[in-house]
C-alpha cells in the first residue's frame, strides 16, 4: 500500500487500512535498518504517530520539524521516498535524517538535540510575518527534552506571540534511558493523568510558558492518536499546545522492545566494533582504581563511549547529565577546581555544543580536564550533521589546550596513562573503530612526535590519527617498491607541535595528512609554522565543504585522503 | 572601615556598622566606576547582599560562584582588594570579574551567562566526593536565568545528589530589561509571596527540580537579608535552596536607579562611542523599510548593538530572546527557511555560544542569515572572557560561510547593503568603535579585495578590519618617508579570499595583519593558500595565549600589532 501513497489517498483510508499501513511501514523499516544500519527502535515506536500526523495534517503546507531526527523514517515512507528507502544512509542514497534538499516534506535539517522547538517557533513566527496560514509541529523525544535549548525556546514562546504544536514523544530513553528531574516530572504527569484534578495541578510548568498540556498515554494506539490530533488541530488557531505522547521504543519487534538501548542505533555488518571506546572504558576504570581523583562525565552516551563498566564500578564518581553538553563541560571544569581529575567523554560532533565552555571554563582557567573525543574524523552514514571533521579546527586556536591524536588503540591507552599525570586541559581525539596496532610505545612525552620510517632525505609525511597514519604508511610502502623512501612521522600531538622535529625537516618536502578539515587543522598549523621559510608543503585534508553520508573509506578516498593519492602526488612531483 | 577588613572582623560588627560599611562600599564603587568604567548599577544593587553573604558564610572555605560577575565588586572590597580597587579593569590591575588567580575568595572565573549553577553543582559534587564540608553558593541575576544552561543544571540537581544555595538576584534587568516567561513567573512569585498558600502553589517549578524556594523581597534590607541567610545556612545541610532576592539595580545612586540600562556598563572617558553599532542600526532600519523580509534578532543587548530604533520601528520583525545565543541562531535559521532575511546581531565573545548552530542550522542548510558580530578583536577592559579575538578562527573553517570584515564604518554600511542582496550565510565582523573613514567605496563585490596603496613591487601588506588596516597604512606612510613603498591591500573578505589578487602577489614578500588569533585567522588562510609555493610570509596577529584586560591600543601594541612593529620588521629585512 505504501508504494505510491499520497497525502490525499492517506486521508481517505479506513482505520483498518491505516493499521495495515503501519504494519507495512514497520516491516520495511526493520528489514532496511537491519541491512543498512540506522535508527531502529526509535523509528518503530513512532510509526502510528507518523501515520496519524500525515493523516490529520496537510504536509508539506503544514510543517513538521523533527528533533535530532531519529524518528523520521515512517514520515519518509509516507512522503514519496518509498522507492529510495533501501538506499537510506548509503552513499548517494536518501538521508537517515530529515533533509530539505531531499524533499519538500522535510522542512528543517537536524541532527543535534533540542533544536526543534526553536525551529518551529522561527517557522511559525515567519508564517505570521508573511501573513500565511498553516500549522507548525515540532516532534521531540524525551531525551532531547533535557537540552537547555528547550528552556530557551519555552521562555520565548509568549514573547514571539505565535502558536505551535509541540509533540513530546516520551519513550523513556534517548540512546540510554533518559535521566533528570524533567523526566521524573513527565512520569508523574503520565501516571496521574486519568485523574483530571491531578492533571490540572501538575501541568502547571508547561502552562507557565504558554502551552496548553494534553496527553495520549498510549501513543501506539492509532485511533486515539488520530482523534487527539484532530481535536488539537482546532485549538492551534488560538493556542500553543504540548502533546505528551507515550510510545514504546522498538514497538512491534520484540527483540527491540526488550533491548531498546542496543537497538537504538544498528550498525551494519561491514562497520567495525568500537575498539577505541573499549580502550577508554578499560583504561579509565583501571586508572580510577588507584587515582581517586578521576571522575567521568557523559552526555547521554555512556554505553557507546565505552564507559558502562566505569559507571557501574564508580557510581559516585560518574555522571551522565543527559543531552546537556554545555553543562557537562562546566561540571568538569568546576570539579577540577576542587582537585578532581575529570574526563568528559563525548562524540566529536556533539562537542561543538561545548565550544564556549572549553574556551572560558576549561582553558581560560587552565584546568586539568581531559576531553575524550570519540567518533572524530569522518563518521560515515549519519552524514553532514554528524561528521567529526571540525574538532582539530575548533580546538587548535584555544590557548592552554594540548591536543593529542593517538595513531592506534595501543597509543590511546598510553595517552590515557599520560593524561592521568597531566595537569592542564587536554583533548584526545580518536575515530570509532581501531583496525590496526602499528607498534607498542613505551612512553608518551607531551608534544613529542614519533618517527615511524626513516626515509632517504627528500620527503617527510607528517600524519595524525590512525586513518591518516595508515594512508601515510601504505603510501610509504608503495613508494618504497618504486625506490622512493619517505620519512613518516606520527604527529601524535597536534598541539604543542614538536618543533625540534619540525626544524629537523627544514630541508625536506613536507606532506601532511589528517582526517579533518584543511582549514585550522594540522596541515594549517604546519604551514603557518613554516610561513617565514621558503618551503613547499602539500596538505592532504578535507576541502571546504560539508561531507555527506557514505562509508568511511569510500568518502576518504573520494575526498583525496588515500595512499594512492599521496603516491600519485609524489610520483608526479618526482617526474616533474 | 573597609580598608583592612577581614571576615572575622565583619562577623563581629553591629548592624549599624555593617550599614555604614555598605554606604562606604557604595561610595567607593560609584567613584571608581565613574573613573575606570565598569559595571555600576548591578554592583550598587547587590551591596547589602554581598555584605550579608560575607557576614553569614565563611569564605574562602565556603565557595561563592558568581554568574557573569557583574555584581562582584563589593565582594572584592570585602575580601582583601580594597587597596587595589582603583586599578580595577586597568592593565595590570584587578579584574572587573571574579578571577581565581587574583584571590582565593574568587573560586570560579566567569564572564558568559548561565554558568554559575553548573559550576556550583560541580564544586558541591567534588566536595562530596572528597568528603569535605563547606557551603556552595551560586549568585545569579534574573537576566542570566534565561539561559538554557540553567535548565540543564536544574535537571541534574537530584541526579548529582548534592546541595547548593542558589541566590537569584532579581532586578528585572540583564543589560536590557529581562524578557520571557520565566521572568513573568518570577514576578508572580514575588508579588504573591506574602500569602502563604499562593507561595506553595506557585513555587512548584523549583520544587520539581529539587530546590526549596524562599524569598527576600526587599533584598536591599540588610537585616532581613542576614537573618534569612542564617536561616537557610542551617537548611543547606540536607537540602538545596533557591533564594529569590529582589534588589534595586543602581540602588543608592539616583541617576542609576532612574537609568539602569545606560548605567549597567560605564565607559570611561578615553573610550570611543559605538559608531559601528550606530551604522548597523541606521542602515538596517533603512533597508528594512523597503525589504519586508528583513528581521533582527538579539540576545539581551538590543541597545548596545545599536538596534533600539529598528526594534521600535518594526516591533513585529524584531526579537530580543534574552541571553539565549543558541536559540537566537536557530530562530534566524528557521525564519530564513520561510523566505525571511534574518540579521543576528551579537558580540563576538557571546557568539561562541552559537557555534554549533552556525555550523548545523545556518551553514549546513546554507541559509541567508547574516551574523553582525560586534566587539570583534580586542575588546579591552573586560579581559580574558570577553575578547573578540577568536571569531575569524572559529568561523573560517565552516563551509558555506562568507566572512566580511569592513575597514571602516563607511565600508560597513556598504557591506550591509551588499548583505541584503546576498543569499547565503554571511558573517560581518567589526570592532566597537570607528575612528576613521579611509575612503568611500562605490560597490562591494563578494570576495573582492581592495588595493589601498600601489607600492613598488617588493612588499604587500594584507590586512583586514579597521585596526589592522590602520596599522598597515601608518606603516606604509612611515616607510614611504624612508623610501620603501608598500602595497596595502584591504582583505575585506576573509572568506572567500580574493585569489586573483593573491595570485598577483606571488612574487612579493607578503605580510598579513589582523586583530585576531594567528591560528585559524586571515594569516593562516593565506599561509595555507601559498603552502605549495616557495614563499616567505610574515604574520602579524595574536600569539597563542589568553589576552588580559587593558586598553585596546596598549594591548595591541604590546602584542605586536602596531605600525612600528611592521616598520621595524621590514627595515630589518631590508638591511639583512
Amino acid at each position: 500500500m505504501l508504494e505510491n501513497i499520497t497525502g490525499a489517498q492517506l486521508k481517505k483510508m479506513t482505520l483498518k487500512e491505516l493499521l495495515a499501513l503501519c504494519e507495512e511501514a514497520r516491516e520495511i523499516i526493520t528489514r532496511t535498518v537491519l541491512k543498512n544500519g540506522g535508527h531502529l527502535s526509535s523509528n518503530l515506536g513512532t510509526v502510528e504517530l507518523s501515520v496519524a500526523l500525515n493523516y490529520v495534517f496537510d504536509f508539506p503546507k503544514d510543517k513538521l520539524v523533527f528533533d535530532v531526527g531519529h524518528q523520521c523514517y515512517t514520515h519518509k515512507l509516507l512522503t514519496g521516498r518509498y522507492f529510495e528507502f533501501d538506499t537510506i544512509r548509503q552513499k548517494g542514497g536518501i538521508s537517515g535524517f530529515p533533509k530539505r534538499a531531499e524533499s519538500e516534506y522535510d522542512c528543517y535539517n537536524v541532527g543535534h538535540a533540542g533544536t526543534s522547538v526553536s525551529a518551529a517557533l522561527g517557522i511559525a513566527k515567519a508564517r505570521d510575518i508573511n501573513g500565511e496560514n498553516f500549522n507548525v509541529i515540532a516532534l521531540i523525544g524525551d531525551g532531547s527534552f533535557n537540552n537547555g535549548l528547550i528552556y530557551e525556546a519555552f521562555n520565548s514562546l509568549r514573547l514571539l506571540n505565535t502558536n505551535i504544536l509541540l509533540i513530546l514523544n516520551d519513550n523513556g530513553m534517548s540512546i540510554a534511558p533518559t535521566v533528570g528531574s524533567m523526566h521524573e516530572y513527565l512520569e508523574i504527569l503520565s501516571e496521574d493523568i486519568t485523574q483530571k484534578h491531578k492533571k490540572d495541578r501538575h501541568a502547571k510548568i508547561f502552562e507557565r510558558f504558554g502551552f496548553e498540556y494534553d496527553g495520549v498515554y498510549d501513543g501506539n494506539d492509532l485511533e486515539k492518536m488520530i482523534s487527539k490530533l484532530e481535536e488539537i488541530k482546532e485549538k492551534l488557531k488560538t493556542q500553543s499546545v504540548i502533546l505528551h505522547v507515550l510510545t514504546k521504543k522498538g514497538k512491534g519487534y520484540s527483540f527491540c522492545e526488550e533491548n531498546p538501548e542496543v537497538t537504538h542505533g544498528i550498525t551494519n555488518s561491514t562497520e567495525k566494533v568500537d575498539e577505541y571506546s573499549e580502550i577508554l572504558g578499560k583504561t579509565l576504570t583501571r586508572l580510577a582504581e588507584k587515582d581517586k581523583r578521576i571522575v567521568a562525565v557523559t552526555a547521554a552516551m555512556t554505553s557507546s563511549l565505552g564507559l558502562s563498566e566505569f559507571f557501574e564500578k564508580y557510581p559516585d564518581r560518574s555522571v551522565d547529565v543527559g543531552i546537556c553538553e554545555e553543562h557537562a563541560a562546566i561540571l568538569c571544569a568546576s570539579m577540577a577546581t576542587e582537585g578532581l581529575k575529570p574526563y568528559y567523554a563525548v562524540y566529536s560532533t556533539f562537542l561543538q555544543r561545548s565550544f564556549d565552555e572549553i574556551i572560558i571554563d576549561i582553558c581560560s582557567q587552565n584546568l586539568p580536564v581531559t576531553l575524550c573525543i570519540d567518533r572524530a574524523g569522518i563518521s560515515g552514514s549519519d552524514g553532514e550533521t554528524h561528521q567529526g571533521v571540525f574538532d582539530l579546527s575548533f580546538l587548535s586556536f584555544i590557548p592552554n589546550l594540548t591536543i593529542a591524536v593517538p595513531k592506534d588503540i595501543s597509543e590511546f591507552e598510553k595517552m590515557l596513562e599520560f593524561s592521568a599525570e597531566f595537569n592542564a586541559p587536554l583533548a584526545i581525539r580518536y575515530p570509532r573503530s581501531g583496525n590496526k596496532i602499528f607498534n607498542k610505545r613505551d612512553e608518551i612525552l607531551c608534544g613529542q612526535w614519533e618517527k615511524l620510517t626513516e626515509g632517504d632525505g627528500k620527503y617527510a609525511l607528517i600524519a595524525c590519527g590512525e586513518r591518516a597514519i595508515n594512508c601515510a604508511l601504505n603510501a610509504e610502502s608503495l613508494l618504497r617498491e618504486k625506490g622512493v623512501r619517505l620519512s613518516v612521522i606520527n604527529a601524535c600531538f597536534v598541539k604543542p607541535m614538536d618543533t625540534e622535529t619540525l626544524d629537523s625537516l627544514k630541508e625536506k618536502f613536507i606532506l601532511t595528512v589528517e582526517d579533518n578539515m584543511l582549514i585550522g587543522g594540522l596541515g594549517s598549523l604546519i604551514n603557518t609554522y613554516f610561513s617565514a621559510e621558503n618551503k613547499i608543503i602539500k596538505n592532504f585534508a578535507y576541502a571546504d565543504d560539508f561531507i555527506p553520508q557514505g562509508g568511511v573509506s569510500e568518502l576518504m578516498e573520494e575526498l583525496g585522503l588515500s595512499a594512492e593519492k599521496i603516491v600519485d602526488y609524489i610520483l608526479t612531483n618526482e617526474n616533474r
